[in-house]
Formats: C-alpha cells, sequence, structure tokens
C-alpha cells in the first residue's frame, strides 16, 4: 500500500495575515505523514515593487514579469516568505527545507511563449525531479516550494503557485496515496460567490462538466478546478479546496474532489 | 581513504562584478569531486537598504542587523544571490542546491550577546548539521549556503560567511578529506599590503605566530586567519586564500595554510 502524503498550496492572503499565517503554519505542522508545502507570494511583492518604483502590470490578473519585476519576485517569494516560513515550521518541530524549482534541478519549466501577451520571465513546468523530492521526504524532511522555477540555462521563471502544487502532486502520485490541498480563504468551492454558506460538500467529474455548464463556477475558480481535475486524472488521489482548518479535520466545510 | 571535498566561501566583491562571477562559477562548477559553496552578499544588501530608505549601519566594518536590515539581507542573499547562483551552476551542470541555515536546521546559531556593541540579529553558529550536508552530497548533490542561520525558535539570523564555511568545514573534517577555499579578489595573504606580489606562499602555525607578533598582518585579515587555523586544529586538511583561479590550478599564486 502506499504511503499518504499531504500537497499543500498556501495562498497569498493568508501570507500577508501574520496571525492567519502562524495559524496555518501550525496547524501544517500537525499533519502526520509525509507533507510538502507551496506557497505563492502575496502582495508583499507588490509593495516591494511599490517601493522599488517599479511599475505593476497585471493582466487578467496576472503579473506582466520583466527582469526588474523577476528579482522582487525571487528577493519575495524564494528569499523573505520561504526562509521565513522554514524558520517558523522548524520552530515548530517541522523539519521542513525552503526550495525553489532551480534547486536540485527540482522543477524545470519553459518560457511561456508569446501569443497575445507578452508575460515576459514567465515560466510553463515542463518536468519535475520526483526521485530528488522523494529523496528529500525519505529523509524526514518536509520540502517547502517557493512559485519559482528555472528552464536549466540560468534563467529564473516566475510560475503559478497551483500549478506547481499540482504538478508536484502529479509527479509523486505513482509513489504516494496523493491528496492536494488548494488552502485559501473561503471555505470551499461556492454554488453562489456572495454566500459563504454555499459550498459545494463534493465535486465529482460530471458535477463539474454541470457546473461549468451552469455557468457557476466563476473565472477565478475555473483554472484552479481544471488543475485539480487534471492532477486527479494523473492518479492524485483526492484534492480539497477551502480554509486551513480542512487540515486538521476541524471543519467539515470544504469542497472534496474526486473522479 | 576519505574522498575530497573543497569548500568555497566566495567574497562580496567578485559577487558584485557579473563577469568575475561568472568565470568564478565556471572555475567552481569545474572542481572534481566533492564541494560545496558559501557565498556573502556584497553591495546589493546595502544598496537594496538605500533604494528602500533603510539606514546602513557599520561598525568596524560589519552590518548591524535591525528587523528591516534582516529583512533585506535575507532576500538579497537567501533570495537574489543564493537563488540566481543556483540556476547558473545548474546550467553549467553543476547539481546546485540553495541553503540557508534553516534549511533542515541545517546551522543553528545563537544571537550575539551584547556586550560594547547591540548587532542586532546577528548569529554565532552553534551547531552544524552534518549528517544532512553529507546526504546532499552522498545524492550529488552541491549544497550552496547564504550567509543566514536560524536559532530554531523561528528566528533568522544574519552570520558572518568566513564563519559558516570554517564550521561547516569542521563539522565535516571526521568524514572528508577536507580542503577549504576563501575566494577574493587579492592574490593571497600579502607581506605588503599594498604590493600585490608580496603574496606568502605558505603559512603554518609557527609563521602564523611570527606574522602576528610582527604586526604584518593586518586588521581584516586576522579573523580570517584565526578562523582557517582553528578550522585546520579540527582536522580540516589545508586552507587556501586567493584568487578563484586557485580552484582550477591556473595560478600557483595563493597561500596555503596547514598546521
Amino acid at each position: 500500500m502506499k504511503q499518504s502524503l499531504s500537497i499543500v498550496k498556501i495562498g497569498g492572503n493568508i501570507l500577508d495575515d501574520p496571525k492567519a499565517k502562524n495559524s496555518f503554519l501550525s496547524q501544517f505542522a500537525a499533519i502526520d505523514g509525509f507533507k510538502l508545502l507551496v506557497h505563492g507570494g502575496g502582495k508583499s511583492a507588490t509593495e516591494l515593487s511599490k517601493k522599488m518604483q517599479l511599475e505593476v502590470q497585471m493582466v487578467d490578473g496576472r503579473r506582466i514579469t520583466d527582469a526588474n519585476t523577476l528579482e522582487v519576485i525571487t528577493m519575495v517569494y524564494a528569499g523573505k516568505i520561504n526562509t521565513s516560513i522554514v524558520a517558523q515550521l522548524q520552530a515548530l518541530g517541522c523539519n521542513a527545507i525552503g526550495c525553489s524549482g532551480a534547486d536540485a534541478n527540482s522543477i524545470q519549466s519553459v518560457k511561456r511563449p508569446v501569443l497575445d501577451v507578452d508575460y515576459g520571465f514567465v515560466g510553463d513546468v515542463q518536468n519535475v525531479n520526483s526521485d530528488y523530492i522523494s529523496m528529500l521526504l525519505s529523509a524526514g524532511l518536509t520540502p517547502v516550494f517557493s512559485a519559482i522555477t528555472h528552464n536549466k540555462k540560468g534563467q529564473l521563471l516566475n510560475t503559478n503557485a497551483d500549478t506547481i502544487a499540482a504538478s508536484i502532486a502529479k509527479s509523486l502520485a505513482d509513489i504516494f496515496d496523493v491528496t492536494l490541498y488548494y488552502c485559501f480563504e473561503k471555505q470551499g468551492v461556492l454554488k453562489d460567490k456572495n454566500d459563504e454558506n454555499s459550498v459545494i460538500k463534493a465535486i465529482d467529474k460530471p458535477i463539474y462538466d454541470e457546473l461549468v455548464k451552469s455557468g457557476l463556477v466563476t473565472d477565478g475558480m475555473l483554472p484552479k478546478l481544471q488543475n485539480c481535475f487534471e492532477a486527479l486524472q494523473h492518479q492524485v488521489s483526492r484534492v480539497c479546496i477551502g480554509q486551513p482548518s480542512m487540515l486538521s479535520g476541524d471543519s467539515n466545510n470544504y469542497t472534496t474532489l474526486t473522479l
């Protein structure tokens, strides 16, 4: 029987709030068995860009990453946020190790081709080095990934954290029984985006197809759910979406996705 | 017989010059056998502090590290510099992995006690997790350490890179035949600091004691040499001080220290 592995993606809004961040890290550290964390960046990168008088350009909620912005993102994601999360987890007794995708060539990506929009130094994941990640896990370590990858030619690339979490989950699913958790500030996938109590508890493929058809799944959630079902189609056992309390079983109020 | 391990500390002045940095990394990547890199920060942290309008306070050439300065240092050392070195080494075929001392609890330190000067969030190395570093080396990886450690209580600490290199060297010297290289812009320990051609080729303990007595060793070099002899007294085989060309054997012009 495969051993269980929890892969947790934590959203930027939770990292931006010190109290929510501390509470999340305690819940993460308390997860039994193998675990791995992927984090995004939140507002810190935008704040530092402003302090450095760099223009922040967003297209459809995505950051245009020129060379200066990439430097800021690398400093904030791989420096400030990643290193402080690792130190905090160490204090909580969780033997964390910080990683970017360049470390041990763990996540290789390609620069996104320029079509309608030139996103700049943004990477699309090409390959995950699951041998290396398995080695860390077997050694009792908890990898903490920032959303930075590389192209193996010396170029760092800003990469979507949801996609990194799903890619790692898929790459490890033949070795581990993987549950992929997307933690954010909402209680799950909502039927009515204005009603926090309208959480859909379980979504399988037929329900998902129905939701997409009905137009109930809103723009921001659509790529997330697509990522989830792609992961499930690659042997990931289940995906859970909701607030961090779902990690400790303190809440039944989250969405579980299965095929 | 022990296998050889090269531990290389690279100085900030070389990292500040892109051409010198690229040349150094090529020479480092070409080292045969086990190797490990420790880097300082150079001017980038001071430049970012200025951009963020933080006051840079130095006492005897050492940076006073308040909370804001620590954040800048973490962003620059563990983010910008470390991640880009790792990506560059990966492109050179060297399977590098970036580390701060918080990663896998690899270097634990204590906050420097306040005596005459309050250095702020500065750490003195207390313990190196040699098991973890050996595991990485055995897995074919090349650890790249930034000069950031932690106290295992959640606090990151700015730590002298020379000391980190010496501490790692000492901790691994019972497993490996360790050579410790201090790479900087000068050709070695100079007899006359104004004469680049006055390199002292070999220093042993009696010569060192003589040099100290004579006052020929200048202020900046004194703690470096003290670090070196402490490492030698803890089974490190030899210490070499000079320009990066010494790594590839292209130069005989460097200082070798032995007991």
